[in-house]
């Protein structure tokens, strides 16, 4: 006898996670290296090797101390070790120029949770969330936790940035905040400064005509995915009621591990409510704290980065040939995902025909934008190259000219 | 702005955690040694040498291995790792004569985690969550997330098991679960085997009358630490709908990890509708899979044990003496806590004089029971010892006799 939510659930279980034990069953049948899994967004870069060393150096210095592992694997404030929190506001303000203390700060289980505490702390039942198509499905499940609705953005389908008249119109007396994410999932594009400027102003000017706080939430696990000389951005500068939500997932490859922080500025309003309100969500939500000895070995870890340069290799073969084969991609200027235009109407005969060669992506449409898929290029440069073949015959099948 | 939800909450946030803070403060003021903080279940003993050793061994052979730590710190199935499932399956089958496969697993972020996974599975707005008085009171908050509400057990008062007369009324029609939890915080009583049946019997027959199933669900996270030469009990035996939420925070001794599991017996009815729908919960309420490390470093420690010994030294130094003093206790049988009957109707009054007597302890009212406090005695043996003085000064401020 479970319930409606998940029979629901059930029916209609994530795309992406169901490929990714498909991905798992058919590399066992065929061989993983003549599998092309660009199903999901896991890193395919090792964790640089400060995160080992400081995880050994953790473990060595805790069994030295007194009360042995005690403080390294015990309970601390719901809201993270206050040494952490410290060198994550340090390593920010240092980064973009901030002035953040460590209360500004609160270590979360991964973004994902970290998003959650935050909704919990705003969203009342039948509040709106707006955002951007294509977006991350699972937000949808998040605002439905606390009651909350999603409220779609049309994007500009040449550049994938918001369609900021659009934006304007879904604004309500409702929404309580609107969800970005750039560099974006599944797009790869990197909104301008002048884009968020706009959606800034557009924002102020809605707090106005409706007299209640609109808060930003930045979703930016790829923050540091960024290519061609992109800069690594942080939106807390363009609009004050912004909230961040950060993942280690990426930027350290270990997405496994569930470990991530939300920022709260002084600015945002109420941002002593919001801060204490998020450290009590991460309580009540059942995630508690985020996970101890992770949380000391990413502190260890803020100056290292992963290989951009890896998945900007895989970025440029996959972009060229693809684009050379005849398909029409955005260029990818961050994150490590491509979107493609199915040649066809119907992107689940794509997804199909792609599978039939072994070629696994994700349908545009569990990001909300049907007539896509998303093409996530995390993965070794051999799957890559061996791809292209694939890839070929399968604009071949829908009649591209190749070359 | 922030929701109606967290303007409750932080005026009434957790007693418990609130002095976890508070007794930080106090050991800065007047030194550690000079406070008896006997407010949160924080493990005194530290982790087993063994998960030091299985963490630094994990990060060793992943340096080693091909892809380096993708696999150690990468996302897996939302349900964990098969073969630390398998490994937990196996554990539980040699120790308590079960028969699960690694499909009846499902690893979560600690017990809180799991609770919620489990609530969310089954759980819809309006339904009924009994449980038995005094009881953790995150209970509360957990059904809460998901539109339920709680429905308290009156305990006998002699005994602090439940009442089954009570029990048996307070089921109704819109009961979908019942929470269990022994060895049992806030009291450290272990429900007798008989009693484990009368509730099986009883809740076979309130499924019969109102024709749908009610979920037991056993916390269990303080099952290895027992006393007087208890048998370690797994209650699935009782009652086919049983769903077992564990930690390993206790028996390890690392509640910062967040880590544990939830079982699934293939007799609960929908097992494989509840395992499914656990999975997806770990992923749409935000926790997506327990930490990945972690998980892996647990199952090569399965074997292990906390010190049992040093708590029991505690609880009967304490006992003896605070019965001696005059002060009517509940006699633990497991976990790590005291349940002591305040002298005075006002436990606010017994709580505040604790206080200048450097004792911290936890009103009952944060439980469901006022009139008692819990004093959780997973504290140093010097601390027992020092507060012994203490708490004389205590019963003598309420006259008590003390020898």
């Amino acid at each position: 006898m479970i319930s409606e939510r998940t029979k629901k659930a059930l029916a209609g279980s994530s795309a992406i996670r169901a490929m990714f034990v498909e991905g798992r069953e058919m590399a066992e049948k065929f061989g993983a290296e003549n599998v092309y899994d660009f199903s999901l967004g896991n890193p395919a870069t090792p964790a640089p090797a400060a995160l080992g060393e400081a995880i050994r150096s953790l473990v060595d210095e805790s069994a030295a101390a007194e009360g042995g592992s005690l403080e390294l694997h015990g309970y601390m404030e719901n809201a993270g070790y206050r040494t952490v929190r410290a060198a994550v506001a340090e390593n920010l303000n240092r980064r973009f120029d901030t002035a953040f203390g460590f209360e500004n700060i609160i270590m979360t289980v991964g973004a994902a949770g970290g998003l959650n505490a935050i909704f919990q702390t705003i969203l009342d039942p039948g509040d709106e969330v707006a955002v951007f198509v294509p977006f991350f499905g699972e937000y949808r499940e998040y605002a439905a936790n606390f009651g909350a609705e999603i409220v779609t953005v049309r994007p500009d389908f040449e550049t994938f940035e918001p369609d900021l008249t659009d934006f304007e119109l879904k604004i309500s007396g409702k929404t309580k905040a609107v969800i970005v994410n750039t560099p974006n999932n599944p797009t790869g594009v990197i909104y301008k400064p002048a884009t968020m400027k706009k959606i800034a102003g557009i924002l102020e000017e809605k707090q106005r005509a409706f007299s209640h706080d609109i808060y930003l939430i930045s979703d930016e696990p790829y923050r540091e995915l960024v290519y061609d000389g992109n800069k690594e951005d942080f939106l807390t500068k363009y609009y004050d009621n912004t909230i961040v939500g950060y993942s280690f997932s990426k930027s350290l490859s270990m997405p496994g591990e569930r470990i991530g922080y939300v920022v709260v500025p002084d600015e945002a309003s109420d941002a002593q409510e919001l801060i204490q309100g998020i450290g009590i969500a991460n309580r009540t939500l059942g995630f508690v704290n985020a996970p101890s000895l992770i949380q000391k070995a990413a502190a260890r870890c803020l100056e290292e980065k992963t290989d951009v340069a890896f998945y900007d290799e895989n970025r440029r073969v996959l972009y060229e040939r693809l684009t050379k084969l005849g398909f029409t991609c955005i260029r990818p200027e961050g994150a490590f995902y491509l979107w493609l235009k199915t040649p066809v109407q119907d992107e689940e005969d794509f997804v199909s025909e792609g599978k039939k060669r072994h070629i696994l992506m994700v349908k545009g449409s569990a990001f909300g934008c049907p007539g896509f898929v998303r093409i996530a290029y995390c993965v070794s440069h051999e799957t890559v190259r061996n791809s292209l073949s694939a890839f070929a015959e399968l604009a071949n099948h829908y009649g591209l000219c190749h070359t």
